[in-house]
């Protein structure tokens, strides 16, 4: 028999939940560390439909990667999805900017995913890495951003060749310059703002923004893969969640 | 039919909720507005066993003067009184600090439980009033608190006769400077701290603390019979709680 | 003859400067006050292309919405916009937040462009106002908002009819809370991250993000217009600048 | 003969000043480094009374534990403790949380009186330890109290057993979850609020509150003793104040 | 019969102590308001040498412009000033800011002693004010400045005229740009940095500095001549003090 | 050729910018790290004169040791000194606090020009140091100074001979504390306020104030003389800077 605590403690040797961002909210935040888990759903949010789909498929448990609560809440009412959750008798575990971090993390299962090799760190942010692809044009890194990651991109065009790449998983456009000292033609995001694309250009550098949807669900099959070789009896499903963001 | 929202709106007249302290939390903390309510229970504390009567007592609504939730949360575990109670479906709504500087309530019952009169407020803090009684040696105004307060009281002794009474219900001790300032003989509380009893006594004043639970729960009565008579078809009933605290 | 005193005395009556954001900075922020003006250009934004048109067209003042310092500087070196600006010897006014709240100004320029009626301001921010539209399905509104704006349209799908539109030109994606509360279906604006996505759709508004560049560029023609009126010995033109970012 | 430096010096080796707490105000606060010393009076506070006894007794020094000084003054006048002090001519040596703190201090006073055993420190909190007393019930552990520290005893009874005392002389009940957390069964102290109290309930231990006088006065015999060896020619007095604090 | 508390009252109504700048620290600051007082000594400054002509003078009652105690004390020993004053028996008040900005105070005193007229306030600094004098060449101001202030004068020279002229008592060198604005031609003050003598020249306005001590000791005699016609029985004297500044 | 980098290069060895005080701001603050420079400016400040001097000796390369910009700046207009230092064409590199510090430094060249010995670190403040010279009088040493600075000085006179000598160039006034906790008979500086004398004589130490200038522009032939050592084919003059300070 396996508990919620179980799973927590593999997940915490996955990506120890120590290692997350100060301002992040990780771990266990709602439910019971002692019930017994048959079945678990993995989800990148937490939204209504995905506690409804716990619900309807009787899983014990929920593995989110962005928190179902992130500012302190001072009342738990029947209007908030923390009453749904609570109510729901499902525990909720997050793992989130650990997860990013993490060998084998969101980060990396973004870079596996684009063909990115000799990945780095960069020292001054755990949250960027670097690594290579072999040269292409801008239209030829644009066409395989689309392939493999089925996305729309975002870019500020500099006619630039692209063979070294920084990198970070969801919302990145803020570090683009620190990519461009570490050398970086590129910066690959899933979100950036106007101005940062603006300031990159100004800098030399592409930002390349895939979508934050896109650029982190990469990592659920692989943590799916990781959980169910570690617990057989128990059944680990993938939610039906879609990108809320429609693009027309 | 009556829901939440009815007996919440009932309170915001008696005691406005926007009228808490800054740093207080008050009004609907768990459950939901639009619930049907037949049976209440009123309740100083929100203790693990209040919520298990409440569950036995299949109330609907638990009003209570200390919040269940002071400290904003980060997460919602099994080992904690909010899960228990927002898992028990029932609600729980806090008049607190807007309770205490209420006409009628808190202080106010307070003062009528030990026989002041000429009740008035004191500008510089809205949780200090100042009444009188009929001039008494300490030994006798400690015998009046005891008896109507059922009580032990710690006063340190200045051997002056009291007949102007400053009084804050609950933790009150560090007001005895602007009691004195206002003329008072005495500052009646429920709790104050070694070093205000010191400071208290180079001023000549005297504090008489009563006990936190014995200073506020003259309260639930009051309370109890102003929502019977507003909500005839509800049942109000109190928690048979005691006082945590156990003086030998 | 006019100088930049007499253009910048303009816009302040069009766009007062001491209604910027307390953060924002606008106003003159290179060159000098008593030169000579004959030639104007009017951007967006200040990039080096922008500079380097302003110098081949010989103009005298440049008249941006963003600003061209932001973060107050500690040096000036020749590898800075600002080094290259001061030295070019034209003159940079910026209009930014002073403009966007402006009647005519850049909001109310986006509510033209879509052809919103009854635009009402929202007393609790500035940045937001509130107008109407005949009643459409989201495609339909999506459809007007491609052929009105000239852009790609991000939203996250929530099958409502749009009637009620509150809009913020640029970045505006965190006021989805505020323009439901105003009773808005919808919020238009220029960018929005994800996780404001994902609140929207919690809350059942739907958030209509048309691009930073494209909401904001409606705004270049109507001040021009301004301009050329006031100032009939002066030549106006536009700079010849793009949206920095590419979507494909 | 000695002065108040090398009174000073020794109580600096007893209970080194530098190790108080960075709130607190030991040393010299009032008075003459300089000083021949040759009585010496020892009192847990500075009182009006306290200062009166020095002056009539004749004593040069008055060796305090709570410090006569604490919030910094910016006047000095006749209405206050610290004129009058100053202007006795008598010197005041405040050692507060050093003393606390420091071994056979006030905390490890206390724990001899009472009888605990195999005394540890508790690496959280230099104000905390943990000892150890042959298993007693609750009521039995109480009487014990009452007659080794001659005092009235508030708890929150749980019921259980008592054999590991966490404790802290003073004001400690806010130490009642660490202590807990060192597996302790109970938490031995001088003051707790009725919040705290609650808050143990529910965190199962049970906090026994002694009187803040009563468990610091157990100091005073101890370091009149060792002041004594030290210097022989000078005569130590013990003041004659009594807890400032009635009970009845 | 006078008392301390008659001679504050007095100068309260002078230059009302509630005017003081919120880091100033005035009013009684050592000794009892209920003193009886038969002689009073006026100075700029505290220092040893003032206390021992108080004593030696055996005056009561002791009025300075420049505070006591500036920093909040957290000890009072004996190689204090504050030691001495509080065991002097003498008392002190402080009349500081609140003297230099009132009607015939400090700075009012400077402008007559130069003979400035239509002297006018500064609304953005009520420590600065602002008045006229018969047009003079830099030299002539500086020989006029010698003679009635008996001081030496640091300026930095700008070969303007002198007509207009923002002045400060004591330390005000950082307030020439105030000064500019107001259309001074020069600042008259006590003290000026280096950095702000050439920040003027750059403004084109002239710093005359001609000592703390010299803007500020022309107070005393005004002062000393209100108080005797006030406090016909009571024998005011001067201090014997000097500049403790000397320049060779 | 050499650049405006290799003289950074070289300076930054002379005096490292890295140790600079927080608050400062030194380095390259205007111009190009890769113009060719031939000719050399050294001046204390920068001022209108200074930066014509350095247009009309077609300088390269100014360097000054207090910034050209102190405070951060938000715009840079026709009127104020950055905006002609810019459009001038001049590089600017300011050594501030680093060279106050540096052996051979600001401070190292007063002590040298008054001919101080030993000269010894102090700890607690980079900027203090102490040395020693042969016993005088004070008045000794104030003729000492007056010969050696060429400078007005600045006492108060306490009667002490001079043999230990802390001294910080420019404004020291407030480190008289720590120096006479080091030993030193005196404080020689550029600048002190009154209450720093004041103080001073109190701790019966004497602050010797020479001018902020003068004890600073001693350090400017000693690096044009390791500049030219270094840069053989450069031409190094400097600027023809009088204090701006004038004492009559």
């Amino acid at each position: 028999m396996s508990t919620v605590k179980d799973i927590y403690s593999f997940l915490d040797v996955v990506a120890p939940f120590s290692t997350s961002a100060p301002w992040d909210n990780t771990g266990l935040l709602v439910g019971s560390e002692t019930k017994e888990v048959k079945k678990v759903m993995l989800s990148l949010d937490v939204t209504s439909e995905v506690i409804n789909e716990a619900i309807e498929n009787k899983v014990d448990l929920v593995i989110t990667h962005h928190p179902l609560i992130f500012e302190p809440v001072k009342s738990v009412t029947a209007d908030t999805l923390l009453y749904k959750a609570v109510s729901s008798g499902v525990s909720f575990i997050s793992s989130h900017t650990c997860l990013d971090i993490a060998n084998d993390g969101v980060n990396d299962c973004l870079a596996k995913a684009v063909g990115l090799k000799n990945i780095k760190p960069v020292e001054e942010d755990v949250f960027l890495k670097i690594g290579e692809i072999e040269e292409k044009t801008e239209d030829e890194f644009v066409s395989l951003l689309k392939e493999k990651l089925n996305c729309n991109v975002l870019y500020n065009s500099t006619g630039n060749n692209i063979k070294s790449v920084a990198f970070c998983s969801g919302s990145g456009g803020d570090l683009f310059a620190l990519a461009k000292d570490c050398g970086a033609d590129a910066l690959l995001t899933g979100e950036a703002k106007y101005h940062e694309f603006l300031d990159a250009s100004f800098n030399n550098i592409t930002i390349f923004s895939c979508g934050h949807f896109e650029t982190e669900v990469v990592v659920i099959d692989c943590l799916k893969e990781k959980l169910q070789n570690e617990f057989k009896n128990i059944e680990f499903i993938k939610v039906n969640q879609k990108n809320v963001i429609t693009c027309k």
